[in-house]
């Protein structure tokens, strides 16, 4: 197998004074970050720097693209339409794009976040709509979405010709189906269960799911959350599991 | 003198289910649109189908980014940094920009609102971040801003390189500074103060101030705004005007 | 049968410079008012001049709690669980109930708008949060609720005593189970279909569903929307069955 | 002189998923509390956990109304009109005037938060404007403002016949007119200068401007902020000065 996995994260999740997650610390080690794009989370300051340490990091940049809700941090649904999703989407792409071109970097791919993911999981129609925004903005931009890749999603990246890069999370539980759970707020997550499933991704690309079976996962990145309580913790044990197993952390 | 002049309205200002203005009929006839990004008016849905209703129209699209003020219609005066501005601009270029782009049309301009019209008016630094944004984020970008240009704007464009559409407004009334008086809503105009000012300007290139002086403007475009009661009213008597004189629409 | 029946309206439904709705015209004919609260429309200006506007017209005043989505005008369902409910009711009910106390009047009643009004009538646990909330920061206020009411709602009245004013609406369809079909953006209603929903719920206190059934519906009020394209037309065709049936408009 | 000072503190600061403050800290200690309204910060939510945790901790409940400008935390000044402060005030004391009376409690005071603070101070029509909001909305409510009393506020106040509970800051920076500086982020504050302010306070009812003068201020409550860095470190260096000085913390 591959000895050089990525590793993402969402930043720029602060809002005004309102700061969140441990970004500087997370930008020192990632080799992609989601930046939120002021739906969800996020405001015009906050994308200019957090692009800002992207770049002088050497972090690939992508969009963190949310539902309208920043009272519940685009963590829950919204009966939105596919023209919705379509128009959320561009819009997104856009203004995150324009700080990124205009600090000379390039906008690399895209990743729904919380309830978006859900809703284009669930929703095939939803799913197309957000990925035809994405690709008719920009015609070379990667998809992040969590792996196994469900069904909804994988037709709409096939029919569009959108490449995708599937990623595993080592800080959220999986249901029998291979969903992650979208909580409205993170919890402390054991780091003794985080090192596990990192050595079972490496080992085997495999996940744990609830109630104890294992699923495939092709995944060539993984996600560590800058929102949990320990999440800078989670972090170092993902690296030193990386360096134990002599893998190196890089952009897919 | 030249028997072209420009006319550009402000469009898409409504909100969700809030219509605003009367952009149907106002498309038909204007050369250049400041489509509104989100900040004191306009969603992403409004966006795209004004967007939309411009290309198909053949009018040429400009960004009208406005402050954080969907209360207050942009037309509140905010206490903002440059930094802000700087911001506030990239993210609303890029926003509205991607619409574009993605029907295939092309960005051509961008026109401050309301308050932040003012602001760029008062402070040559918030006028300098402003532009500095624009410039970075699309080298090709014209300012439309009104005449007669104020020393803050002047001194900001020639500085950036950023070429000025000055413009005239014959729906608003002017002080002895020659600058336009921001209100919260539009009221009434007569019509007849309307063809006398269309004249005034064909003529002579001037504008009357509120104290009966005349100030001399060298606008190559001229405004209507779609929010006036008797909008569409106006736009008949500047056209019935242009005809009379035999002067053509048509964008700068 | 009683020769009285209130009609209701939504008013308020604006926000900022974005008027909505024939609020001016309406205010004169119909007996009870439900006015939007600041989250799916309405702000602290348009609050104020509505309670005023209702005072001065004798218009009974109730409050219109809707879901925070000014983008949606909370006409989309989100996913909220029992204590956003709970809170969400409190703080409408609180900001209108405080314009009406500063100017003498009396709340009455509150009524939730669109995707609430669903929520409601589809979660037993959502109905009763939203009730208890109104319960216990006003003991006397009365639920306006669609006839039939459905279980979840009536179980909710019932355990905490809630006295229900049932209504009956003349400008949307109904499904065979008799829930309200919302959706974003009304649309023209015919007045013929108008004077016969009218007149049969005058008659018979039925109303017909979209497969041709009838239902019987227990209301004492009837709702007209304000923000229908021909609102007033619809309310003055209310009006004229009214006066041939010799029913007085009167809040029950 | 008095052997009783109020502390006060401004609480519930937080949005959504953003916290904001050590509110659990501070609320253990501080007499009374001024609860953010969900304008400048705060959400229903958290407005109804932190009446519940003052009312646990026995501390007064004021409201902290501010500026309709999250994305600026309300420290930024925005051009609003009389008229605008009266609805804003009205809508604010009212949402969070039911929680209180929800939870079986007293609102108490008022406080206004950040550049609402500045209008307030700077322009006597604004201040009897949010001030006879509040008096027609409770009779019975007291503002906290800061000493010494500008004449703006003062003459509203005695105009409108509003107690005022004059307040001193140990952990901002006074100007030669006794005005407090508000800036959009706090900055960590030397815990040294904080004891010698509330040293001198203590001893003379005074407090040092900028440039070393002194001015007298006739305070009953002295403010700590809870989004300081070391927040938790100012309010225990204030408590030890008072246990020195024999000085017991109590509600005016």
């Amino acid at each position: 197998m591959s000895r050089q996995v990525d590793i993402n994260c969402d930043l720029g999740e602060g809002f005004g004074n309102h700061s969140f997650g441990f970004d500087e610390q997370m930008l020192k080690f990632v080799s992609s970050a989601n930046i939120a794009c002021g739906f969800h989370a996020g405001d015009p300051l906050i994308m200019e720097s957090t692009v800002a340490g992207c770049l002088s990091n050497g972090v690939a940049i992508g969009a963190h693209p949310g539902l309208p809700d920043l009272l519940g941090f685009g963590r829950r649904i919204i009966g939105v339409t596919p023209r919705d999703m379509h128009a959320y989407w561009t819009y997104q792409l856009g203004a995150l794009g324009a700080f990124v071109k205009q600090q000379g970097g390039l906008l690399r791919h895209a990743k729904p976040h919380g309830a978006m993911y859900q809703l284009m999981a669930n929703d095939a129609a939803l799913a197309e709509a957000a990925l035809a925004a994405m690709r008719s903005f920009d015609h070379d931009l990667r998809l992040y979405f969590p792996a196994p890749l469900v069904p909804a999603v994988a037709g709409a990246t096939e029919k569009l010709g959108v490449e995708t890069v599937q990623e595993v999370y080592v800080d959220l539980s999986y249901d029998d189906s291979g969903r992650i759970l979208v909580e409205r707020n993170k919890r402390l997550v054991s780091i003794d269960l985080v090192r596990e499933r990192v050595r079972l991704f490496l080992a085997q690309r495999q996940i744990r799911t609830s109630s104890g079976g294992v699923i495939d996962v092709e995944a060539r990145s993984l996600c560590v959350h800058s929102d949990t309580p320990n999440a800078v913790e989670i972090l170092e044990a993902v690296l030193e599991v990386f360096a134990e197993e002599s893998v190196e952390v890089s952009t897919p």
